[in-house]
């Protein structure tokens, strides 16, 4: 085990970004580091009790799509109805069938493990975001607040 | 107060992502960090005097939409013409009823507390852009010189 | 000469942001930092043999378009068949007459500059991708193995 620190500044709210800080957080913690999650801007949205995330490859050409077919989509495609939502069910399908856990059983799994998680109190205001529509245990605070721990830690993460 | 440091790589540049590097590091000021940001790529876009950053929800599907509403946008809608505008002057509305500054103010507040603002040299000539474009009162140096200031901070952030 | 170490995770797979990590991880190694670079998710397409990048400004409105021109390109344009080769193609046009090294060159300067290329498993396994699709010289390793370096660096990107 180790002493060390990780600060994880969680700001985007997709569903294929959602993996890195939770997967991060989780392996880091049980190296037995002391870990906190800073979700902010469209970070938040990982917070939602109710996460429905969406992935696109808009913007995003180094997706492989369909993932295991590892070719490129032309982007004119990619702009139809229902694409994205069909992106989104092949990409969960996928994870799922190869075992990997889903962005709840991840967020679970950094609670258990004491990952400690917390909103930007800013952003909850910018976005008339309510407190009930965001799992409980996690801590609200702004962004001096979180440069304590960042400011002690070993590993810093912008994501 | 304290005597840490904090080094920022900015490289968006879009009307969201030139929050996070202005707000982290005027906050990490005002707790006495010395402050430098580094822009480089998309993100010498922040330092123009006429800032026109634009945001697009395209390849964004975490952004709420309008950013009050907190549900998703048809990304088929979202690629027709004037949706760009219309969505930069939503955000940029939002922004000012909820208070937040704008991306000048916060530029300026950075300034006022002795952050270093730096335009990546190599950047500048690719993007042929003219010094004359750019605010003054910043520094021109290239990713070693950075590395300096970085290998010596207490928090790193490529943004 | 230093002792100092750098840590990169590189996370993207598109023309555009496959040069910061290798650009950083050069200048670095230059300056006498042990750097490792650790690719995972979209970045494993950085580490193809054949590496066949595409850019597109879609939900990046920050990139000038073309990129000496400054100014914006409609997005309803942009989602036109063909732009996105189109725009790649100038990219790549733009960085050579510029004198930038292509990304395969950079990648080999990491690789003479003894900067370690580690691919995440997990990604690997995730995107059913084969080894003999990937580059020689490089290592395979999950999160676990990365945060021991990771640990230890004095300064940590997330790319």
């Amino acid at each position: 085990m180790t002493d060390k620190k990780l600060a994880i500044i969680a700001t985007k709210g997709t569903l294929d970004w959602a993996y890195p800080p939770f997967i991060l957080a989780s392996t880091a913690a049980a190296l037995g580091y002391d870990t906190q999650i800073f979700f902010t801007f469209y970070g938040l949205q990982l917070l939602k009790k109710d996460v429905s995330l969406k992935v696109t490859s808009l913007g995003n050409p180094g997706m492989p799509m369909p993932m295991a077919m590892d070719k490129w989509f032309p982007v004119s495609l990619q702009a139809l109805p229902g694409m994205e939502s069909m992106m989104t069910a092949m990409m969960k399908s996928k994870m799922k069938k190869k075992g990997v856990p889903s962005i709840e059983e991840l967020r679970g799994m950094c609670l258990e493990s004491d990952v400690k998680l917390i909103a930007c109190q800013m952003t909850v205001d910018l976005f008339d975001m309510k407190t009930e529509q965001l799992i409980d245990d996690i801590d609200y605070a702004g962004a001096t607040t979180f440069f304590e721990f960042a400011g002690e830690s070993d590993v810093n993460l912008f994501i």
